[in-house]
């Protein structure tokens, strides 16, 4: 199988994490999309992903799959341990609405202040801009990381006791929202222990 | 279990197909919560889901799920028959993406629109509105619309031969832009198709 992205991005690093927790990275040719260049935008990108976004894994079979929680998806149900969605119907859930929390309250949000409210990609790529909107989500994502703080009060990762797919967007997110300089707030105390001790993953630590 | 919900909203609505489709129904008993009157907000209700939104999945031990993909995947996985967020590896990446597609690009979109750019639900409760970005929200949907109808030019449904979660998405997305006064663009023939077949299938057409 192959991924394409660009590698740094927040989006392409939550699978890489998860190819390196279900060990399966060296199975993996990753092809570099030069989305500061525009390649995303050109025609043969978007017949393999219409939306132009990196990651793009594409399997054996020509079949093309985008939007990293299908991604995910796909690898935890290809290889069975370590598991990253969970096992029982309950797990599942947790993780999922845990996930999906993670994702439209600090990721998406910190990448929405990106778009909007900063140069982003600069005015050939990003398009559209609405700096009010970005700067209003520039104070969910704040809410976002407080929420996922008073979380982690009772449990060692987002979901329990497990790493899941929820740890693996929060910590893009957390990544996110630092390179576009947007602090995790002082008294987030659980959520900057669980930053740290997440970043000494191997999966997490291999990244750089 | 429990549902809590607002019946005939756009998200309980996608909670109530997926047990329909399950054959669940039977199982759960639904108690209304008064958001117009603004239940959802006050503190008995943020206890069970502190992002204060409809729908909630209570389970007998008391877990609380929110978030209509966390609480589908739950049905979707306490009982086997029929399938709704698919079997093998890559079936449930490809459903995985569309449902993400529909969610983000119709659903969520007009969402944002109703949110940001009309009365929504009262200055009392609506809270934050940026009406330009809800604005362009609307015009998002529309794109959402017709890269849909691309999609089901070669399928009967959004995620390939069966009706998965994608397609309850989808239909309560549109379902939302009809309420809102959103159209369909009228070259959008498949997508159109589409949702008059899906309406009536006895776990939609049961929802009136």
């Amino acid at each position: 199988m192959k991924v394409y992205e660009f590698r740094g991005f927040p989006n392409p690093a939550r699978v890489r994490i998860a190819l390196a927790e279900k060990g399966l990275l060296d199975e993996v040719e990753f092809v570099h999309v030069d989305v500061p260049g525009g390649e995303h935008k050109k025609s043969a990108f978007l017949a393999k992903n219409p939306k132009g976004t990196v990651p793009v894994l594409e399997l054996d079979d020509g079949t093309t799959i985008s939007e990293c929680t299908a991604i995910t998806e796909y690898l935890d149900h290809v290889r069975d341990e370590p598991k990253l969605t969970g096992r029982s119907a309950k797990e599942r859930a947790v993780i999922h609405m845990m996930q999906r929390r993670a994702e439209a309250g600090v990721l998406d949000a910190v990448g929405s202040y990106f778009q909007n409210a900063t140069k982003a990609l600069g005015p050939d790529i990003t398009g559209y801009q609405c700096s009010e909107w970005g700067n209003h989500q520039r104070e969910q994502a704040l809410a976002g990381m407080r929420y996922l703080n008073d979380v982690l009060k009772n449990r060692a990762f987002l979901a329990g006791d497990d790493f899941s797919v929820a740890d693996i967007t929060e910590f893009a997110g957390l990544a996110f929202a630092d390179f576009v300089k947007i602090e995790v707030p002082q008294d987030c105390t659980n959520l900057k222990e669980w930053n740290e001790r997440v970043a000494t993953r191997p999966s997490v630590a291999g990244l750089a």
